[in-house]
């Protein structure tokens, strides 16, 4: 691996309101592709519009990062509704942040669905087909980042439809390569979470929370910018990616898929 | 005249929520363009997707009528905030609605901004510019509907940019062009309302509420949908000019600015 | 049974919306308990402020009818979240409506859940348990509208807590007792319906969508007031309820568990 | 003066979001009068709920801080509406907060309205009547937060509705005895600030940002949480004049008014 995308979450404010103990001067230019929120779960219009224009200024590819209409919970909780109902939201937040972003001259280059709705899409067979049917027809360019393995990804490949796998650097990992979910982290060690990353880029090995080797395939790493302590997090895994002579950047269209 | 566009309000409802004494079904073909809400004011991204499916059905123009972040007023209470942040609130409410359009197989016709937003940008020198020069740069093929004579609507000519001048059927007019007021008006006289259309397209002149004679140019007619008896207004406006030999058509890009 | 509880849901408009086909103004004469909603998935405080003054001109008591966060949904999806959470979302709302029926110089008669979180609260362990123990110790003279034999209705009892049952006049049943939940239905019949509820209360029996008849306990019938044709419903109910000696009052609470 | 009270906004996060540089955990010991956000322009219920209860912790007096219904713009803007509807907005936030008070076994000292609302209210004179009218009727005993000398604290006096007037540590004052409104400030020196506020107790005087000497009458100081560097203004004031022998202590009832 001689370049790998690094993606974190940014935008994430509303209005006056900040969340997670950094801030997006300090992430975005150390990444490589932003998920910006699109309003729904975070972000309004005019920190979209600065954070789309932070992203310009660093040379950093900008995604949509669509969620669940929930600003109270983050996008965290699973709202029972329809595909259809879902899918109408998602193409209504990637509209909004494509907008924006042709006001300052960028085109998108993915999405990747939010916090809850990201694992809703993952695996629900009925809203994940709709939404990978409605987003390739409309936006047959735009890379979905995805959870490897998962039916969103089988759909998307059955699609054609281009994918980018994501590794998350701040997740543990079961036996399944399925992340163990816990909302509530203490500080991770940097150093130890960027000797996970170098080996699973170099080796597509990870250990999981049970002590046993399992392999993994992704083309992004991810980030969770609300992880406390993520910005050293970052500086720390890109240094030693860096280090070990692999670079940072977005996603290559001509090599995926 | 041999043709003018008539326009309305649509997509108004909310989730469960109606407006109005009549319904989008009803309207829509009866009119050439649709100012579909955008989700600040009113319109949710599942209404806007059945409403602009509903519109490219009876071949009936779409527009994005943006309004005030503002659910509970409806849009039609002015919001103190500064013009960059209206502006970035357009251009995403714009964004929703085109890409929920050409998930249709259909592109923007025109953006009219709605209630209290619409009489600010009218008149606001700043936001009005701010606007203008934002809209030009980014959609310079999206008509802009306004008021005569407005700062507007000056600004938009000075940038060359396509505008499509409104005739407010359901409202009064006072001396100085501008509408009069009044949110809650009883029912129209549908017939009276029609002659008034009608001789406003024949000779350009309307009687003002004071009894006076003024010249109105336009080249759009407006009947607002919440309007008490909206629907029956629509249909003898329409059948009325229509007997008149004046067809009802949206607007040509060819014939304006 | 010489006497019967009527309800029904009241003040769901939301600023300028409308929901169902009839109005507060028809409904509030014809019942004896409002539930009336606050704020989370409909009304707001001026809707809310109008309709307990409504109820207070009519004599029919006031109850709160809180719902979860989400106008858009209408309260009808259920949100995955923390029972803690919704138990401070209901003590916020509850607190809300009665200080608005303190300036009308009424007090709150009882609290009835609205749509999903009526559904959760009625089976969900946790959320029940902790919404009766705070229920219970702030407003311990708040009568729970609950479906007969939930795991609510039993904690209630537990309690000692004032329950009032509910007979669902415009919903089916079936064997286990449970309504069988349909969203969208067509206009009912409103002579078969009072028959069914005039049966219900001389009887306690009521026939099932399997034909079964099964037995019904309860203090109070519920009339949707968003059911097509509601209004309807409502009028012919009460006649024949009071043609049969029946009359239509809110519940005493020196009656009652 | 023996002592004097210290007001602070307080639980002004919403949901996972935070604002200002500092916590409710750090400022809440050191004031004796909490503002809490009730829902409409910051705060939630489970925010509330867990804000009250520090509160209580620390034996501070809880007082509702309603605001405009604007969360993205975090009540700072005016928002042109009836003052009925500001009225009922008011009651329905001050109810919630009182019924989690209740459930926490404490009530409620004081309301004050925020931001734009603050600002309206103070100065309007329809908005001020009817808020003083309904807040004396509904609630007698709590105490109405001030500016001195403006119309509501006229009014209020009029009425005999009891009043604390404040002296707007982090603000500086014009010849009028109004604040000068600037939204972004840079961090304040705490030891001046300090020094400004012993010398307004001890002389009721205040040096403008003319340079000019005006009277300041005032029985609470209010430091805004928002404020860069708050927490430590909070600490060094508090310091000062406990130093000083004045003693920080919510307002006692019976020696106002």
């Amino acid at each position: 691996m001689l370049s790998v995308d690094l993606n974190s979450d940014i935008g994430e404010g509303f209005g006056a309101w900040h969340i997670g103990d950094n801030t997006d001067e300090q992430i975005m230019p150390l990444i490589s592709s932003a998920n910006v929120a699109t309003g729904f779960h975070a972000g309004d219009p005019s920190t979209m519009y600065t954070t789309v224009e932070l992203a310009g200024k660093h040379g950093v590819s900008v995604g949509a990062h669509p969620g669940y209409r929930d600003l109270l919970g983050f996008g965290r909780r699973h709202i029972h509704t329809s595909a259809h109902e879902l899918v109408h939201d998602i193409i209504y937040q990637v509209g909004a942040l494509r907008e924006i972003a042709h006001a300052h001259g960028l085109t998108l280059q993915h999405v990747k669905p939010h916090g809850a709705l990201y694992m809703h899409l993952a695996n629900d067979q009925d809203a994940a087909g709709l939404f990978i049917n409605h987003l390739h027809q409309l936006a047959p360019e735009l890379m979905l980042y995805v959870m490897h393995g998962t039916r969103l990804h089988k759909l998307a490949l059955e699609k054609c439809h281009p994918v980018i796998c994501e590794f998350y650097a701040d997740r543990d990992y079961d036996q399944s390569g399925s992340i163990v979910f816990t909302r509530k982290t203490g500080a991770l060690d940097p150093e130890q979470v960027a000797k996970k990353v170098l080996r699973a880029c170099r080796e597509n090995q990870v250990t999981t929370v049970d002590h046993q080797e399992i392999s993994v395939q992704f083309d992004s790493i991810c980030i969770h910018s609300d992880t406390p302590g993520a910005l050293k997090l970052v500086r720390v895994v890109r240094q030693t990616l860096e280090q070990a002579g692999i670079a940072i950047q977005a996603p290559n269209p001509m090599n995926i898929q």
